[in-house]
């Protein structure tokens, strides 16, 4: 049981949005105004909820999150953009406060419109059952391809006083290479001010839910809020402590998130290491990453170091192919871009039958790296993909 | 049964490189000094054939192609280049020829030596067994994960004589967006200058073989040769004939590649037009053709114009979402970003459950077009590949 951050109530009910009765309408609330910020993705196509939300962002102040699964409200035209607006004017009403100060956010098919009328029925149900008991029930209702909710806590103690950081994150397919199909809202009682909040997002976001990728495609709706709700003064001997903390919340959030990848079953963590710069291993991690060939052979547990060394020579950056070095865990497989022979494979074979392991892949340029979370590709992300509409 | 190009001697053995008994070598003999051009992978990883063969086409002459399937002596560094060079020298000795006129081609399984001796004890029976009828046993030789060999024919006649030209092709996975994984040799007894048929050949691979996609990878070993014998005069008269029927002969080379993707259920043409630039059209079709999330609603036979938009948006290139017409076949279901409505998705559904369909994306900002053939992804793309080495 989570122990969510004070000053924030939630809720979640099934509106009818999906199919089955599942959740698929979510409230988050302040009991005053909040500090807020916001990131968002980087698709030209952006959703409905994705136009608003970055409009109101603007502001810093927030008093929630309206947050509903099973339709994404993206490539909806004007009257999507209308759509999000009347919900979160009639829920604005309900709550007495000002729709500007509720950000959206939506997850789920693109190209069809909100069910409204059964949205709008359910906005004081919505409303009377807030609580703070309810943060699990809105991870819930964020869910679409996940497979169980993401919800991640951490505490900051100090002398006289505790800060409370929860995340709570959907994601699963498309999510790459920045924050795809993923929402994620990440709650604090600190006291904070906007702009540095909004600092601080952007940095954690650039690390953790840009660091992830299950298939490289990037959607129309990722999302993520930080809201922090003004309890707790933030002790100055505390502070980077509290940045590690709420690093922390994003980085196991999307570790989740990759672990609950589209009929995923391995984690595996890339490293690029030895590069003059940051940019190139990321650009190498990525490319990888995102190989199905790559991913395929995770899947085969098959330590397929060719294709591994094929996908960076496609990547776009230059590097000497003869100055590379390969590791499955501790296992090294190739040296100086050839292989160290069966017997070396068949160990890596060993630890790729782990459901999380580590490809270490270093060059001899330099001392910078960067690291990629993925996964593999099974025949579930077809079946899961082919069939998501149906 | 083909007719081959005047000149050109064929024969194929299994020399024991694939573990079954499978054709896995093959020879292409003139039986005087041959025109030559050559395009390779843009992989910066190059296999040693790659090597190889671009140096010795820069002579425009050659007396033939050696290949194997089931190694692709790539990622194998000097000794795998010495292996290959032994190779080549081994069997010049038994033609008689120069080994710099025999162009080197491997494709197969990335990072392991070629077995040597057994492809040398082979030699003196792969020359012996050449003859003219065997243009079939080449292309069976080439074989990867091919379900079926690929050789295409045409013929220029024309007053007092006729010019044949004959292509060759593997390739399955991995083809993309330059060639990937793909071997391919057009062969033609027309006398033809070698600067002529460089550019020629590499105009003609832009528009086929570069304009196919199955996995997004690019391999380290993609080779496309072509070779002419010289025989027949060209007639000016015909010039431009012999043009078109070579652009054909690489574009149906190209198709079938397709058609065997692996796991392929699938041919979609994707079409996109309308835009500035040719350039801007060929990447948009590519994001598309190689989005996971499209090429699995292509095998769910789902029109989920929401995941196009979606890979269009994440392109990096500009253009306005609210200007985007989308057709499957001759139904439209998008009109400026916007669903045309349940009905004509079910249209589009039918029209996705033939083996082959067209989709056209019109956006509205000029004249250029470009089109990306590609295929679905299933269940047996993931499954050839997770399994490929075991």
């Amino acid at each position: 049981m989570v122990n969510p951050p004070r000053g924030f109530l939630f809720n979640a009910l099934s509106a009818g949005i999906k199919k089955k009765e599942d959740l698929d309408l979510g409230l988050i609330y302040t009991d005053q105004l909040a500090t807020c910020a916001g990131v968002f993705t980087t698709n030209l196509v952006k959703a409905a909820p994705v136009i608003l939300g970055s409009k109101r962002i603007k502001t810093g102040r927030a008093r929630g999150v309206l947050v509903n699964s099973g339709c994404a409200n993206a490539c909806t035209g004007e009257e999507g953009l209308k759509d999000a607006e009347i919900l979160l004017q009639t829920l604005a009403q309900e709550l007495n406060c000002s729709a500007d100060d509720i950000l959206p956010a939506s997850t789920g098919v693109i190209g069809e419109r909100l069910p409204l009328e059964k949205i709008l029925k359910n906005i004081p149900k919505l409303v009377q059952g807030l609580s703070q008991a309810k943060v699990d029930l809105v991870a819930q209702s964020m869910m679409t391809t996940d497979t169980f909710p993401k919800v991640v806590s951490r505490t900051v103690s100090f002398k006289g006083g505790e800060i409370r950081i929860t995340g709570l994150a959907k994601g699963a397919g498309m999510i790459a290479p920045n924050m795809a199909t993923m929402l994620a809202f990440i709650l604090t009682d600190a006291s904070l001010e906007a702009q540095y909040l909004q600092g601080l997002l952007a940095k954690v976001v650039s690390k953790t839910f840009n660091r992830i990728t299950v298939d490289g495609d990037t959607s129309t709706n990722d999302t993520v809020y930080a809201l922090a709700s003004n309890k707790v003064a933030l002790d100055q001997k505390v502070w980077e402590l509290f940045e590690t903390k709420f690093l922390e919340v994003c980085q196991e959030l999307a570790y989740l998130i990759v672990k609950d990848g589209e009929g995923a079953t391995k984690v595996v963590r890339i490293i690029v290491q030895g590069t003059h710069t940051e940019e190139k291993a990321l650009v190498l991690a990525r490319t990888v990453a995102n190989s199905l060939l790559v991913k395929t052979a995770f899947f085969g547990e098959d330590p397929n170091w060719g294709r591994i060394l094929a996908a960076m020579g496609r990547s776009g950056v230059d590097f000497d192919p003869n100055q590379v070095d390969l590791w499955f865990n501790q296992v090294q497989i190739v040296k100086n871009g050839l292989s160290l022979g069966k017997e070396s494979e068949k160990k890596a074979h060993q630890v790729m039958k782990n459901k999380e392991f580590t490809l270490t892949i270093a060059l001899k340029e330099g001392k910078a790296k960067a690291t990629i979370l993925t996964n593999d590709l099974s025949y579930d992300y077809v079946k899961i993909n082919a069939e998501y509409r149906t």
